[in-house]
């Protein structure tokens, strides 16, 4: 049984949680969330993209949430047959933003039908006695809290995280199973971080030590902490180095989905979001309000400004002082054309020479 | 010690184990498998691809597993010298799928090699009394099983392992130490999955709300699952993400190596196999009998047909109907030329339309 | 408080620690190192690329550490203002080679601010009677060592490590929390391993047996074990697989980021260094002396030669035999731009024939 599916709700419920006018009847029971062509009769559904605008008349929904413009057609829909056919089209919901409206109705539904539980320090845990522990948090069942560590009030630390010396989290930030944080590093209020994340290991640093009798990379201690603001989430797997002197820092409202790479002594600005497996390499500062795609890297010591938006799969490899989307990305084809246009890829510099000479020979 | 190496193994043993037709004295004595260039006299080894046909010739192996068509050569073999020269040429096991005959027999081997111990509930593992747990199920120190789990018969939960609230874990299944399986996810039987792995962390879903007081991404609670098949295999570290309001899904027989994103709501068709690093965004669906290969990104909200093979790196971008193989990589070259090709690359367009343009001057 | 703020260090201590010829007062305090730029009163600081030279005059640093070459501006600087306009400029650490000392430096500062706790075995971890600990071995809470596994002296397990049957840990080798060493591996001394990492999980490895009444993908059991040598540091979420037959092997002083993957039978050489996300597939070789740029990738069977450089990005599809820098990677630009290149790509080819067309016309 999926969450998205709650026993009781009706309209009226939703309404008086979250707003927004309804056209029709408030008793509406609604059983399930869903896409618009998925919908059935007790179904809530949204539109949020005015391209899926002809979904409207087909759709089975008992409740479609629509911004103004579209509550006129959102109200006669199935006027004219559908499984309601000849009653009238069911119950809308009118408010300037349905996709905003559809998220905190997942976040109410979230609450209804996933009660968290009442919260508890998990006998099995190991907590150092120094550790300080504010009211209501929750501590999982072996979960490991060194000394000092710092935990605010009503945050939860999942089932075998581990909280070391020192550290600091936030007021109502929830921590998943498997979660590390290291030494001295500190996160944010109202955080949601996922299972597998490691903040705070140490960045990649050597000095190249070739010349001496015994060559080899020499260790830089890393010697700086992770800092993160509030309102952060972060996905599984990922890891955030701590700085090498001076410290990592993802500021307030950053989203970083999984297996993304945050080097050490990198700057992520507020609100800049990150989509899985992208690389951000040391050093390198990225603004507020971009967008990084997936298994995008950019790399070290780079500045890139606010707005700066990155397809996926893009190497960064300049800073960028301007706003605007960003790509560089070999175009996929079957791998036959494939093969004759990476080879001749490889003699483009050489077809431009030979242009240029044309060129001269023709004018 | 390498688990390859076995005591008293015979060839008795092993055709009476796996079939097969033997060639030569069923008492020769086996103690390791390895390639042919690598055997010696108690090696077994196997002829997959007739490229490797040569080292027939030259091999030490006690035995030699081969297709009909090799058969005459095998049991020829160091007829003219080598280790073995004068005596005649070893033991051949002839089968009509001599990589199938391996793969069983390295399944033999370690199941004689690495025999599973007993299975029993450690003592320090925090399972939950509601957890509904069958037959012979294993249960790996400091795993924690949260209430109303449900483990088949047979399943081995390795150490670390956290299997939250309502998970399904299929009979015969084993997990490696340190997995997490989240609340409401699905595996079928007899399903492989290693260390790190995380399924059920939240999909990465975010509506934008920049317009307000405080601008900010709003959250959009997951509340999908995760389905996956029978005789899935998962790699270390690989994350699978809950579903936004369905469920992300892998049909029976997928494989998935290591470091692999699957976003939510993601579709896997039956037997499809994804090498390590690749990325699959939300919502696309993937057929039957495709391979995805190493660090490949697919995009999100796109399907690919059965019996799509997508290469290494490669981004794509747009549904796939065909099958095919399909490419998209830049040529490594020495830096030197990749900087002059790349700069070029950058005037491609503008090289086409002169050269356009010289067409109309010479026609 | 980061760890680099450490009480009471005098210049005095660190010259009898790390050597170097001091210009300047010995009893000059120390609380903080920095780069020149953001350096104070109490800093140290370096100057180990020549290009941040014009920093030397103006940085406040207590103390710069420089090569011979700028002694002399060293001890000059700050003679015309600054904070400590007036005075003289300040100590000076003279050595062959700043970046270096820097990096001793950053131990050496580590250890005084960061000294380890008395080694002990956490009374909540779960230690097998049949494993073998050596002297001063130091294990976390809830970690698990197995059966026949082996620590060697003073080495540091983490929290919530697993270290399967008959594995291996060298003399001095540390473990961050939550590391996962699988059955039969090795690693050797003084390696540092951070949270998440993955060693001895299974290679990738199947038969395909499609046309079977069943078909799918026939499990190989990986036989081989995974051996590190001396003195390799691991990042966060990596994953090295076990060898097939073979091992898998990383030689003396590698250095590895986080979320790599080193599949099965890769050999890496000594003294290689491998930056974030990349990735080596299955049985390839790699020299010594080389290094990999973040999200790089090298295909499967592969060879590379000692003192190869492959740039962030790039997939490596062939052997290398000569030293060198190589790279591939589409140069990124503004998405306009990028389109408009990228379409013209898939017409690459069929242009080069164009221009030979042209050419042949205009001879």
């Amino acid at each position: 049984m999926s969450a998205q599916v709650a026993p009781e709700v009706h309209l009226a419920d939703l309404i008086a949680a979250l707003g927004g006018d309804l056209i029709g009847e408030a008793q509406t029971r609604i059983s399930r969330i869903a896409p618009l062509d998925e919908a059935d009769g007790q179904t809530i559904s949204f539109l949020a993209n005015p391209r899926y605008q002809a979904q409207l008349a087909q759709t089975n929904a008992a409740c479609v949430i629509v911004a103004p413009a579209f509550a006129e057609a959102a109200a006669k829909r199935g006027e004219k047959g559908g499984e309601k056919g000849g009653e009238r089209g069911g119950a809308v919901i009118v408010t300037p933003d349905p996709y905003l409206y559809f998220a905190r109705l997942t976040q109410w539904w979230a609450a209804r039908s996933r009660p968290l539980g009442a919260a508890r320090i998990h006998p099995s845990a190991v907590v150092d006695p120094s550790a300080r522990l504010g009211a209501g948090v929750d501590v999982g069942p072996l979960a490991v809290i060194e000394a000092e560590a710092e935990i605010g009030d009503g945050a939860r630390i999942g089932a075998h995280c581990v909280i070391a010396q020192g550290a600091r989290i936030g007021a109502g930030t929830r921590l998943a199973a498997r979660v590390t944080v290291g030494f001295g590093c500190e996160l944010g209020q109202r955080c949601i971080v996922h299972s597998g994340v490691v903040i705070g290991a140490d960045g990649f640093g050597f000095a190249p030590n070739f010349k001496s009798e015994q060559p080899g990379w020499e260790k830089i201690e890393q010697l700086g902490n992770v800092r993160i603001g509030n309102d952060v989430e972060i996905g599984a797997n990922t890891c955030i180095d701590r700085g090498a002197l001076a410290d990592t820092v993802l500021e307030d409202g950053v989203k970083l989905d999984n297996l993304i790479q945050i080097a050490h002594n990198v700057q992520i600005g507020r609100h800049t979001a990150i989509a899985g497996c992208a690389a951000i390499a040391g050093s390198t500062k990225i603004g507020a309000f971009c967008t990084i795609g997936g298994a995008a890297n950019v790399v070290g010591h780079l500045v890139l400004a606010d707005h700066v938006h990155v397809s996926a799969a893009t190497l960064i490899s300049r800073s960028i002082s301007q706003p605007g989307q960003y790509s560089g990305v070999y175009p996929f084809e079957d791998n036959a054309s494939w093969e004759k246009n990476a080879a001749t890829l490889r003699q483009l510099h050489s077809l431009r020479t030979r242009l240029r000479d044309l060129e001269k020979k023709n004018t």
